[in-house]
């Protein structure tokens, strides 16, 4: 075992690759934990056992900032609570059972964060952190009953983990984790984020603007209009957000390693979702289907799907803004957005749409993010699907960015947002496409002739119109009438 | 206008790349046509006008395999019916009304598919494609009531056209067919493969197999319940397709130009959304928000969401049929695969999984065009998206071969799966991880032993754990039972 | 075999759906072929086969629009032509081998394209493909020999396919496909592009123009310098894409079934390698490796990689002359853009950037391309990827589609792009950003207080350098000079 | 300005979101610092100034797990000093640039990381972060010269930043970044992979096995030959990566704002280029065409698109090497993997190709990331792409992850993988496809007789063939010699 310790030293001191990893391990010596591939040297303030330790030094991958991502962790410490919980219905001794309910709730508290050195790229089922939790609870439970590290009095396997798989256990906590973000981070944001826009669409809903259609001029609308179809965009997001949630609230715990549910006693399955539902305050059910939810992260990519929706929408309408906020003296400059902090270090005084492009931004990766779930999820193989890591925390950082950004968007660039009324209505005063609305009375071909001769002359409408002589002064005042163009007609 | 008509017929002749465009052009002579930007000639036997003949010269590219989709076409046909119907309400000359809903008719039922030559890659609105339609239509409904091609009694902008835009119109038209083809073609196939799959579920409910996970020996289940996961996946695929269709059957009809409803009567998007819902038998509705669905195209993208996630699940099926049915000597041998088709051109005998293949190539490409979608949809400028015909026709191709190659491989496949009992039971009883079966009753530690022992060994995992000393023989043929293993352990 | 005949058409009659293929077969009766399946019949007058026709009835998949695309065709007449020429070298009867010769030509030609009627989504090694090039040139030569269809005198594999496996016969045809097209249609359509796109760059080299950054004002530039960009960025994707040719010009011929080149003679491989380059012209040699070329399609997915890029770049490129071309009165202004046809169906007078729309649909359809190919390419399985036929299409698409929109785009958009001087001219003589020009004479800071005073009240730079008595008006002449700010100074 | 800091203290109190950030912000009080913007408070323990201050009060997104890369900050200090150095030549107060280039130089040694807070979602040209790096270095460079932080004696735009944009700053610091960590850390990983992979092949020269196709029995190689054709693939993805650097060597530098170069001097971009050259020991050059360098990043387009088809030809090898080892009992079983660690928390004894789990995750997010940074390169506008720091972060971490997944597949899978010498040969032994071999003897149609009825009645290819009579005994045996079958025939 020393040599195993002494390897693991040298490898730390020949390789500045390996620091990140390294740095979060402690120098007050090692002790030994115990696997069944053997004894192995483990920090001696960290609660990890083995086979944390043996991934560690197994996947030197992408360095901590590539650690499985916090709600993962949070997550982990409600399931082994609930399952604890469970277990103990089904005759776990008592004592260890509220041990491991104090240890988890810990780690559901977010306390032992930094004894999850693991990275996302670890084993495929995740079962590397599955074993951390187990054994970080198991240490930290055997310390609360006065025991030692490392003496299995609380065992990882048989006690922590008991009834449990990795197969089930990871998946149950990539729905926890998923759905706890999708509702109490991103949901949220975006909601606010809608109703932003839609004050927005409500302060500004006379003005009467130029509109654009293949970016040329088109028939006017009000910026009221415009305003209302990027919050009726959020608002069906957060539509189609929700109506993925169904199949992630199904929970695949109570399948164990294949999703027969052996080494589980009936009944567990039903329990288990129960009490996850109670912890977590959502409507978890247990799957209706494990072997679907244990060789398959469907829910994930379908999920996922909806986030690249709103992402589409997100770039559409944060794109629009920076162009309608473009200028200030050479751009479309009808917007007047948040001035937020200086926007060159070579061109003094310039202030740039930085909200619209960190948003932007994000909305490519999560547009990323969702192929990566999608190649992943496609690949699982007969009972299990091992790019479950990868799944998770692909999904559970578009979450994130998505809820972050919408926020920052709202907070520093939507609600400050200012209407340049002189801007917008000179704009409107000298578009041809007003001339849509003789439609109905010259017929297309007429109006068509009447713009292109305006537009070729450098004229007014009117002027082009009375000169081809299509109809009169007066009745070019009583059709072409902006106010008028912003809706159907009566009948 | 003669000299273009020569410079077209000189560029056919100069230009093999367009000879397929070209080929489709009568040789009976030319008419002359006439918009906005003049004459020009249009082959005497053909319906359309002017404005498809620009684009035909306008956008050589891709040749015929590239033209506008035959849903896209239905659509129009009936879309345009509908508008001359509600027309005709609000003031229509009741015999232009009648010819155009008669002309309309026949569009949509694919009687002029060949007057429709334009190809997706043209303006992004889908302008052309629209006014090809209007052309085709008018000219028609002219001849129907006694009068000549081009000669605009029936006008194709005031009449066919009337109270539209190529900006409302073509997004319905997305709708009707995507909405279409998902319903009159994908959820049937989906539904019968789901049927098949789950027919073979209860058909393989009795045999035992050994689990598979991370690709290795796991713990058993059943054949059926294998095969219950896969039923699982495709019945939520149905789910999650139906679960965008609320947003899907919204249409933007009566938005015009540029949502407002510019040059549309009041009540005008109601009546036409209920007149293509009586149309289509299909629940569609006026759009909440004429700006949101004429500027975004996010109902698509969410669509294509739910594609993808079912695409994903198709491989993991498909791939797993293939794998189970490898060898027929050297590989998992689980499956027989019905044999259609000799498989190798160079190896005699040889059958191969190409059902599989057809499928997975097919999910490969709707997730290829999920993204092309995601693009699009995403790219959108203030009023107006541009890049209608791309998310249509990538739509349309994903739908029409998803739901083609569900309803071959349902038929040519999985109908005809056997189970090959000799292999399944064999590969069972040489499994090691049975020894699961013993984690309750000695431990996972020395489960673990005996497992590692019969496998460096190469015996029997009862000649290892007796060997070992953890159990009596008797104990082990009490705790080792497959049969035992497929489920929770009743309480 | 009766049976099946009557079951074919029973199928076709029953199922509209199947009309597509149906269509394209004869009605002039059916003659009986043969394979290892035993009989079946096969339309008389066609020349495919037995595996063909079986194809035909286990794929119905897409319909005609999906059928394998002509440029694999071409190339199985380009292949089976030298493999003919090679195999009379190593012993094949020289009647045959001329017969095939000529037949392969004549497939080569493009003249039996109806006689190709299989879809891309078949089996995934593109056996059915190669069996039905077999068939037709084997059919095809023993008409020439003056035998009848389906007597074998000249056998699809014995003679036609000798030497060969599907396995490495379809991905040289890919390659032959994919480096003829990319050299014959692509390549020169960017060049084409390119060279229009450096006129206009020369054509505008003294027009200066503000330059705009985050969509923001910015310092000045020439409209010339604007354009070199954009013409850097398609010289630099011609190199991208011949820089993947070196491996697109390996043939896998030779390799056979699994790689070892069982059942071909030695020299085979090097021998059939130089008859294609001197038959296509292109520098063709043996892939040094037949294990990956049969096992991957690396080099298609490397191709697809650049082709994105290509598609990235023109996305970019379309974007700003549609943006620079908006307006024309509310927009930017600042290009004027050919007119090709109305713009719109509802609203006169209007034009529209279509060829620009039409380039970026082109571009998200090749990005969605590249996901499929990339997926499918990471997908293969031990000596055999099966996703052939889906990476070759895609493939072949994006080729297609970026080189006609390229040569759309050029011709009818960039070749007649005019600058608008009076515009240009107003805008940059409005803009604060020439403040820049200050930084080296009186420090960022006092530059930005200028550029916002003048911002916030509206008036000039000067004005506002004056007001706050950073500068005399000479200097401020001095300094301030667009010319003297679009180049680095002169030591 | 006490009310910013105390605005951002409550901040921080009432958000837990913030945490992270502002984990690493001093309690050791707060000094003013000022911009264009006016005074904010700093932690008085850090050398960023103003604009990075505002940036993390505006930026508030994803948290500390999303700042900005290592290598970006690597690379700033690397630009730093060499335009200290260049611009000393073209007149910089010789104290002020010596300064400036030890402080740059402590960065480049990453001695400030903690003074780099900023994530990567803020402005898109990274402009934060370059003046992150401006003020950092000032302050530092000022501290050297005994002034104090904040007092600007080393200015931040002024000095630090002369001649400079962060325009042209950024996109050099991420190309350096990028051929950095591709030279210094992605190839010599693959290098490794290659080289091991190679070995294997060499080690297994001798050693027949069955082949695959369509996951089917084929006909026979060696194992080394199976393992030459990964060898090809990584070979090859080096070359892939390799091409695509000549135009990650072009820098930016010198373009500043627009590309023109506005305040620098004639000379000063090639001079900056050599310096980093010349510092970073790569062949960096300076970009041909400044407006392309700004404006597009089609060169991590291109460099991304290579990542990906490493990427798919690493995912196709790790599938292939954990399918192979499938078993231990019920798989293929002809490779034996290396046992790093205990595979199952519930299974005990259960061993599992971790390391292609890792592996192939890695490649999913690479292909992700490949997309993400697709959308950002297509986005740019006019002047500018302002997706900069996303498309910079997803290319790092897909050269990091791609890095560091093949060090560890290679060290802890490919290079302790064993032949499973006995099954490799029985599964040989079994196969049917041997048949091929007997084509040119007995002809395809023959064969294929042969080879069908040793299937259904399940004995051996030479109790078929003799049964059918079609050669005899000492044919078969002269014929079907595995060992004759693994390369075409001596002529």
């Amino acid at each position: 075992m020393m040599a195993m310790v002494v390897g693991a030293s040298r490898r730390a001191a020949g390789s500045a690759r390996r620091w990140g990893l390294i740095r979060s391990i402690s120098t007050s010596g090692f002790r030994e934990e115990r696997d069944t591939f053997g004894p192995i040297g483990v920090p001696a303030d960290k609660l990890w056992g083995a086979q944390t330790q043996r991934s560690l030094l197994n996947f030197d991958i992408g360095g901590v900032s590539e650690r499985m991502p916090d709600p993962i962790i949070r997550a982990f410490g409600v399931i082994k609570k609930c399952a604890a919980k469970v277990n103990l219905h089904y005759g776990l001794d008592p004592t260890i059972a509220h041990a491991i309910m104090q240890a988890a709730q810990e780690v559901a508290d977010g306390k032992f964060n930094d004894h999850f050195p693991l990275v996302i790229w670890q084993t495929g089922s995740g079962t590397q952190s599955n074993m951390n939790a187990n054994e970080v609870i198991a240490n930290r439970a055997a310390e609360i009953l006065g025991h030692k590290r490392g003496d299995k009095f609380v065992h990882p396997n048989d006690h922590v983990n008991r009834s449990q798989s990795s197969n089930d256990t990871f998946p149950t906590v990539m729905h926890i984790a998923a759905a706890t973000e999708i509702n109490s981070r991103l949901i949220p944001s975006l909601k606010t984020l809608h109703h932003s826009l839609h004050s927005k669409s409500v302060e500004f809903k006379d003005i009467i603007k130029i509109g654009r259609t293949h970016t040329q001029d088109a028939t006017p609308l009000t910026l009221g209009q415009e305003f209302s179809g990027y919050t009726t965009q959020v608002k069906y997001g957060i539509e189609r957000i929700m109506s993925t949630l169904p199949r992630m609230y199904q929970l695949a715990q109570g399948g164990t390693a294949v999703g027969t549910g052996l080494n589980t006693k009936k009944g567990f399955d039903v329990k288990i979702a129960n009490a996850v539902a109670e912890e977590t305050n959502l409507p978890f059910v247990t799957a209706e289907n494990k072997f679907e939810a244990l060789a398959a992260h469907d829910a994930f990519v379908e999920t996922s799907g909806a986030l690249k929706t709103v992402s589409a929408s997100l770039m559409k309408i944060a794109n629009d803004i920076r162009f309608l906020g473009s200028g200030p003296r050479c751009g479309l400059g009808e917007l007047i957005l948040p001035e937020n902090e200086p926007g060159s270090s070579i061109m003094p005084g310039k202030v740039n749409p930085t909200q619209c492009e960190a948003l932007t931004m994000v909305c490519a990766q999560v547009m990323g993010n969702d192929v990566a779930i999608t190649v992943s999820g496609s690949n699982g193989h007969f009972e299990l699907n091992v790019f479950k890591p990868v799944i998770a925390s692909a999904l559970l950082r578009s979450v994130r960015l998505l809820a972050d950004a919408s926020a920052s968007f709202e907070k520093n660039c939507v609600r400050g947002i200012q209407a340049n009324h002189a801007r917008i209505s000179k704009l409107l005063n000298e578009s041809l496409m007003l001339v849509t609305a003789l439609n109905p009375k010259i017929g297309y071909d007429k109006a068509a002739a009447v713009a292109k001769k305006a537009h070729k002359e450098g004229t007014t409408l009117k002027e082009a119109a009375l000169n081809l002589g299509v109809l009169t002064e007066e009745e070019f005042h009583q059709h072409v009438l902006p106010e008028k163009m912003i809706g159907p007609v009566e009948v």
